[in-house]
């Protein structure tokens, strides 16, 4: 090889570390572990994924794809595998947390395949399972679970889709024929974005503005045949296909718009308001905010199962870039003639490990919402406040996992170079696919707001019947604590007590409590601050009201991003409770500190602007971070080996060992060059 | 409408700013500025990048989409569009910074037909004129500049990306037959994603090691013919086509091998290294290293090129963006009809107008640097140091800039939900397109660490000469930096000066010398420490001293990302000095305060951990970006409508206005439903 200054100095930072004598991850059990409470569903379903007949063909075009995705769901229908929440009496297994966990790993064989049989079972047929009544489950849900009847899940329209209570599709009825005319009064109210409506779909269950007597009771859901059976709109019933999409093009998303078509009252899917023959209303829910939320609430799966796809995604990228990562090499540095693995680059370790950590983090407080999940809809544990609280997890979770994933999926593809961006290496199609995931089911940052609001309130609640005298202390308390933490009081105790003594800090840091303390304490003070400047806001007249809820909203955001880290946390600290095997649990010990320290050193600013952490333990978190890396790199490759896919699972080409075989033989070359003496000598050498 | 309690409280946060009496901005004028040294050519570049053939036309499979390209490279050519940096005598205009200006724009038609163009001209064509001498280009040129010889350009092999100095091809020379026998000894050697290589390419420029009496004199350029008039490869040539990629698939990029392929002599691009028809060997440059980098550093323009096509195409997004969320509504708070406009939204305002301000950052940074490379290729300065100088900056740069692309068209394209991922809306698809720009002609990562060598190297050069003394003054002057700013001391100071006194922390903040001062600071104190650190490791065994390096990275890197963060904030100052207007000059200049700003909040925790500033300075950093995004948004729309992009440039169906007219549709439906006394009762209201 020609030896240039070009080379970067490197070398592997960790020789000692992976010599004999460190700790050994049990990677079965380890992989065990991860599987979570449905391990044994979810293993099954990655037999299925390892199906070819299941796979996604890269470089199908847009009609090929669909219809191969298509014939896929007649598959799943055939083996029997996407009708576990369904009601026993229909041929289901009333089996909630399964159910979603099967479907999650559908993303090991196309997340058009998972998304599409979720649009189908997970929806549309959750839609007529939990909003609709017996007989609506007789009389559709066999049709659907069979297939016969694919659907579309008609909310979304052009003009509002967070904003699904401002819908303006019109369901109006009509006492004289007991039926309900459904109608779209304007462009924006078009359905849109609907899987299945494109092509596929039969029947939708739409969303719209239930109307009789003159009374708006606000948004319904209704059975609404779209298309006769050799697939042409049936009369008033229109729509537009939308085409190539930035990924997800093996689903047939499209618009759907309805002119005065006529459904019988029966085709309302009553459980939570009904309309009499005589069109009188009812429902047993009073509120009519409280039985929208509910409603809506019943859908809460599709968040839960994105939280958990998109882990799997992450995983998966993470595996291919690793496995590649710790073979292939590049420049020489510390030997003449040996090139460095990338993975032994401190950059590329900070790279990929801290994503392996917030990886690892998600799929432990994936299982624990899934099941919570479970329990509220076996009906377990289905208070309004479990449901409230299930809610809330998924607004915090689906959120962080979903854009972890894009950023996961973009850092593998670059750290495999030019080998990430060939479709065959998969995570560039992978990443596609899952932009949308951040955005749909919920828009990332919609979502956290939800959260913000509701920590607010929780905070609010320890208010509610305080008297002026309260009020008034808190505000002192809240004033000396900003002075205590906020004009270097503390911190300046903290830098005497810390200086010179670096190791002191670290042994801080990684102290458990401590991780807490930090992560808890950002998440409360957030939002006691920011509740704080919204304490006069309630007085003011709306618009001004409304004005400073709009200056606090970034910062809510984000104190609703550390609510959802910090649950992440908690379950992985959990997690790592259970683990038994010693050698695992010290490793996973410095995974789950990555995963704390990591979240320190991304909002070290706040940290140190509110006296929590002083300048030298500041810069302790990088410099722990660093040794952290060092000490995980040798067990990269059993961490992501964990993850359990095989090689029918990735079907990367650069994650099958090619790249050591390349290697191999190069080395062979070379050596066989060099012991015939037919290696050509560099000028720089010739010259002497 | 119905009213929920699902809807954000939030309103319009700057009604006055919006209001009569502020700044305004000459769009025109600042468009002419923004279109910098070269505006004519680019004009005439973006009025070619609107016609229709020239354009992407979406959803076209992979070979379709070649086909296209290759006729539209066909039709620049009848255009006489890429032939301005090729020598006069042979119809090209030696116009070198104008020619990669124009180039830049093609990125608007479709950037895979900005690549390819690339290729042929960029990369092949450029290799003949920079390596090869007159005799090349007299016998080469004419056949590359028409096109009548597609060609490759083959440097990369599968083994060696980064590290172009240990590529394994050989050029092995025969004085027998006078000729050279170019040679892949194994797999790792093919040459790998190289445009025009699957499919099209006659010829290439092959990068080997060139040996000649059994001595290695490094690498250099071979033309070599790989296919016949019918496309089958030569003899001894092979190949593979990569397929499909993650975007870009307009380009054939492929793979080649060759089997002892013998080429004339004469095909040596001999501008720095010749052999003798003896076999002798000779070179202008005694440095094997030093003529290694001059090889390479004719081919900067792709980095340079890439910076500005990045530029643009942050710039559309934005634009789509921006344009849209001025028309998009979702969600009542601060009135019972109206719904809030997506860009009142604080959170909107922080997700896109910081990334407006990077991108107009990068058009001042990118003009300045393309009239650097300009004066080097022209030889109106073309020193040894200026050489350096400009690959430096390049590779500062085309990091910063391609990776800005890859994030801001991901916030592009959530920040339009739903809609964002529709192909016809163009995001989704320059991203997957400008995905590869963050590893190809240099990794990022690679090309920081370069900045970072040259920054040490700098700094070391002030020691050069320095006696024992001056050594052990710097040292004490180091400890005594790190004991002033490390522990407390100025920033103690500063916190009782800014004590009570926000007003005056945002006055000096926004102060320009400020920020010049924190940003030069940052910069200089990163790399001072880190050669500090290493300051013995030349002195160790190879292997410790790269383990010192290597422990070093990241932060070395991250120095690297702060200095290119200057030079763009440098660039950005020196532009709003020339700015005339009055109104213009206001609003430019809170432009650059967020951009300055938004890095200073990016690196708070350094700023607060080395004392820079104090937590209530750091405090009033963030409080002093909202109060600029509000300021700025009410200049939003003018700031994207000055980048000067058309409707057949955007070609983005939801930046047509559509949105606007959806919603005035809806809204005279109400008004008339209203009028007419048909809107039904809200349930809430019916109840009272």
């Amino acid at each position: 090889m020609v030896d240039t200054a070009a080379r970067t100095e490197a070398k592997p930072a960790t020789p000692a570390a992976r010599s004999a004598g460190g700790p050994k991850v049990d990677v079965a059990a380890l992989g065990r572990q991860l599987l979570g409470t449905w391990a044994d569903i979810r293993l099954a379903s990655r037999e299925r994924a390892a199906m070819p007949e299941l796979q996604r063909i890269e470089g199908q075009t847009m009609a090929e794809h669909r219809e191969r995705v298509l014939g896929q769901l007649k598959l799943l229908v055939e083996q029997g595998a996407v009708h576990r929440a369904f009601p026993k009496a229909l041929g289901g297994e009333d089996d909630h947390g399964g159910n979603i966990a099967a479907f999650e790993e559908l993303v090991i064989a196309d997340p058009s395949l998972q998304i599409k049989s979720g649009v189908q079972w997970g929806l549309f047929g959750a839609a007529v399972l939990h909003l609709g009544t017996k007989p609506h489950h007789e009389k559709f849900l066999p049709a659907i679970m069979s297939l016969e009847v694919p659907g579309a899940f008609a909310m979304t329209e052009i003009g509002h889709g967070s904003d699904v209570a401002a819908i303006a599709t019109t369901a109006t009825y009509d006492p004289e024929t007991e039926e309900f005319v459904i109608h779209t009064p304007f462009r924006a109210a078009w359905k849109e974005y609907l899987g299945n409506a494109g092509l596929h779909g039969k029947h939708a269950t739409v969303f719209a503005q239930l109307i009789t007597n003159g009374v708006n009771h606000g948004v319904h859901c209704f059975y609404v045949p779209i298309r006769d059976d050799e697939g042409n709109f049936l009369p008033g019933v229109g729509g537009e296909d939308d085409g190539l999409k930035g990924g997800l093009n093996g689903i047939d998303n499209g618009r759907l718009h309805f002119t005065n078509v006529r459904i019988p009252r029966e085709n309302l899917l009553n459980r939570y308001g009904d309309v009499a023959a005589d069109g009188s209303y009812s429902s047993p829910i009073q509120s009519p905010g409280r039985r929208f939320f509910t409603m809506l609430g019943t859908l809460v799966q599709g968040r839960v199962s994105l939280d958990g796809a998109a882990t799997v995604a992450s995983a998966m990228g993470l595996t291919i870039a690793i496995t590649y990562g710790n073979q292939r090499r590049q420049f020489t540095a510390s030997s003449d003639t040996e090139e460095e693995v990338l993975l032994d680059y401190q950059r590329h370790q900070r790279r990929l490990l801290p994503r392996l950590a917030t990886t690892y983090a998600q799929y432990f407080a994936h299982d624990e919402f899934l099941v919570k999940f479970d329990a509220v809809f076996s009906g377990a544990a289905d208070s309004d406040d479990d449901r409230q609280d299930l809610e809330t997890i998924a607004a915090a979770l689906k959120p962080l996992s979903t854009w972890h994933a894009l950023d996961t999926l973009q850092e593998a593809r670059e750290a495999c170079g030019g080998a990430g961006f060939i479709a065959e290496n998969r995570i560039t199609g992978l990443r596609h696919d899952l932009d949308i995931y951040v955005t749909f089911e919920g828009d990332n940052n919609v979502l956290l707001q939800l959260v913000a609001k509701r920590l607010l309130t929780d905070f609010s609640k320890q208010f509610k019947n305080a008297d002026a005298g309260a009020m008034a202390r808190y505000v002192v308390s809240q004033t000396a604590e900003r002075a205590y933490h906020g004009t270097g009081l503390r911190r300046l105790g903290q830098t005497i007590a810390d200086f010179g003594s670096t190791a002191r800090s670290v042994s801080e840091l990684r102290d458990e409590a401590s991780q807490r303390e930090l992560l808890t304490d950002r998440v409360e003070t957030m939002i006691a601050e920011i509740a704080g400047r919204l304490r006069d806001a309630r007085k003011l007249p709306k618009a001004d009201a409304a004005a400073a809820f709009n200056r606090n909203q970034n910062e809510l955001i984000e104190a609703a991003r550390a609510h959802g880290e910090l649950l992440q946390w908690e379950a992985f600290t959990r997690a790592l409770a259970r683990v038994e095997d010693e050698g695992t649990k010290q490793v996973l010990t410095w995974v789950r500190d990555l995963f704390g320290l990591g979240l320190l050193e991304k909002h070290l600013a706040w940290y140190l602007m509110h006296g929590r952490l002083s300048p030298q333990r500041g810069q302790a978190v990088g410099a722990y971070i660093d040794r952290l890396v060092e000490r995980l790199r040798p067990h990269a490759q059993d961490l992501v080996d964990a993850f359990g896919f095989r090689p029918e699972h990735l079907r990367a080409t650069i994650a099958t060992g090619i790249e050591q075989e390349r290697q191999d033989e190069a080395r062979a070359w070379f050596e066989e060059q060099r012991r015939a003496g037919t290696l050509p000598v560099p000028e720089k050498s010739a010259k002497k």
